[in-house]
């Protein structure tokens, strides 16, 4: 059994260790992968975007704190997707596009039952004491079920972003990710991206958040724009992404995270 | 057999990579975590305060390498410690305080034994040719006796910091860590600490090296205080460290490792 | 069976946790080890300097991704090295210094085979869809002919560095790899530099690209330099770099990849 690892730790702290060393201890023969651990402190959006992208791996049971909230009464949670993962983590919405990128909730319960956790509970570290301790549990066969009760799903904190909806022909997206190259990663979901592109090479007008408008031509790849110049691309999960080939499209630009940017057709008047 | 690995070398350079291909190849049933690696260069202070944490784990074999003096006359070392745990690396303190949370030394070793090295040992890489291949032979089977002649234990360089002590109901503590989240953790002992606290929520006066005061509650968690504010509070493993809620301590009060801090309670003149 | 990742990724995204799961997915045996994953966006020289640094372990499957090319027609690469090592990644020099360090090309191909890729294939993440892939399945025991056709070794791109020429007694070297501590590597071959060292402590004069001049002495290891003096050593695989014991040489003398360094004996008159 897989289980991943995404957190907002980094690696001076030794959290990541001591959440290894307590899987390893309750279930030896349990995988870890250290996902991504470098989010920004308390940066739920960028958790929540690099949590999704566990569609594009194999079944899993996947563990993520970000989790300023810990220790207080925001609850502890476990949904099962419907495609067969298992995710676990604080109820701050950090879960949700993942379990809608995996097909949707399948089950949603509160983990309350303490026989799966490590005693004491730190309240300061549920990431060690509760996620880890149940993620192991489950690796180890313990019935889904047993984590706890129930939970409505429309009873969940919402997540910190929705896909973005078009309008009047214009997208009015935000900034979900910058990862380590400064790709800007946008909340538009891959169908409704894939039917409002019209043609390769479709050029498309990007209005920042600093006022900044620029044109960018969407293509495959990065180096198929000139060396510096800008470029939108579909992401390797196939959410569009702004981009500067070999350069760094948020130091260029001035872009964060939850940033608005607004897109639309450099052909619209022709459509 | 679980092996952690505790280093100042990133993960730009190799150094780490090779210890445990090192490891892989001698033992390559030994299980290893890489406990935390972004230890700021030549910080023995926060190597040390990481490695105490160890106690949080299950026993195992850890390997701590911050060594400014590699390939000096400083003396490779190996602790047996008395919760069965061994500690190796090199004779400059950083084992001694996590030796201590295990129950203390039961046997210090300096590592002479070159059969259970990678020849040739580099001058400047001890922590791949001596201290992960001695690991790797004691995850194996090597009996600890095996790594070279006992030492006195008044022989060994003394730790980076003691822990502080209480004198006119006054605290004169040190910075050990400061983590990624800007929690600065201070070298008061569990017990101690949670003798000299009277009250929940009880409030202490903190006079920062920087001449700055102000006055803190010790909260169970960071979300107890009011976003921004600074808080103090146990860490996981029960030190108590000071925080800001959603925010950096390190950053707002300009606070590095080594600092000293001052805190009594903000009742004593009630005591 | 080992393979090791080396990547630009970082540890903020999930570009590395995605591989590993590609690879447990394929060939769960194979033990996968992070190498080194913070090396410079797009900074192929360090990451052919981090990468020949793997003849110091024991023989394996070397995945390299520092790829501002993917999907261009730039050629996904798999060397067999006269060692037994497998190197894979894009054909952009990266992989050369590594084969040359483990004894040379025994065989190049051009990976074309797509029943050994992740499928679709992602234009901006070969790393995950094509070289993790093609490492697992090699791991699970696919012959290495398998890959696809030979490729003439002439007709792979030129790797980032060559060794350094000595030139009337003065070598003209580049900076290869500004490591996490600020130490600077050179571009001179292990044995050129072996010879040309006449005596222990040995003097030498270097002239920085800043135009700066400073004199330095050769030794076996940080700590036989005064603190924050800059000295010559023998980096861990026997090629020299530049430091300040105690401190970063990158850092005090304004040091970047790519910097020219002239290097000559001190005693050069006397030769």
């Amino acid at each position: 059994v897989l289980i991943t690892l995404t957190t907002d730790f980094g690696k001076q702290s030794p959290g990541v260790g001591m959440m290894e060393a307590t899987i390893a201890e309750i279930a030896p023969d349990a995988r870890v992968i250290h996902y991504a651990h470098g989010l920004g402190d308390f940066d739920m959006t960028s958790a929540a975007r690099v949590l999704e992208t566990v569609a594009f791996v194999a079944p899993a049971i996947h563990v993520c704190v970000c989790d300023p909230g810990v220790g207080t009464a925001r609850r502890p949670l476990a949904l099962l997707a419907r495609r067969g993962d298992i995710l676990i983590g604080p109820d701050n919405g950090v879960l949700l596009p993942a379990a809608l990128a995996l097909g949707g909730i399948g089950q949603a319960r509160e983990i309350t039952n303490r026989d799966l956790c490590r005693e004491p509970i730190s309240p300061v570290f549920h990431g060690r004491d509760i996620f880890a301790a149940v993620a192991a549990h489950l690796a180890k066969g313990v019935a889904f079920t047993d984590v706890g009760p129930l939970l409505a799903v429309d009873s969940l904190v919402p997540p910190p972003y929705d896909d973005a909806v078009l309008a009047d022909g214009c997208w009015r997206a935000r900034v979900i990710l910058v990862d380590k190259f400064g790709n800007s990663h946008l909340n538009i979901a891959v169908p409704d991206w894939q039917a409002f592109v019209v043609s390769d090479n479709e050029s498309f007008e990007v209005a920042l958040a600093s006022g900044r408008q620029l044109t960018v031509e969407q293509l495959s790849t990065f180096g198929r724009a000139r060396v510096g110049a800008p470029l939108l691309l579909p992401d390797n999960d196939g959410r569009p992404a702004l981009a500067v080939n070999r350069g760094s499209f948020a130091a260029t630009y001035g872009i964060k995270v939850g940033d608005d940017i607004v897109i639309r057709s450099a052909s619209d008047n022709a459509r």
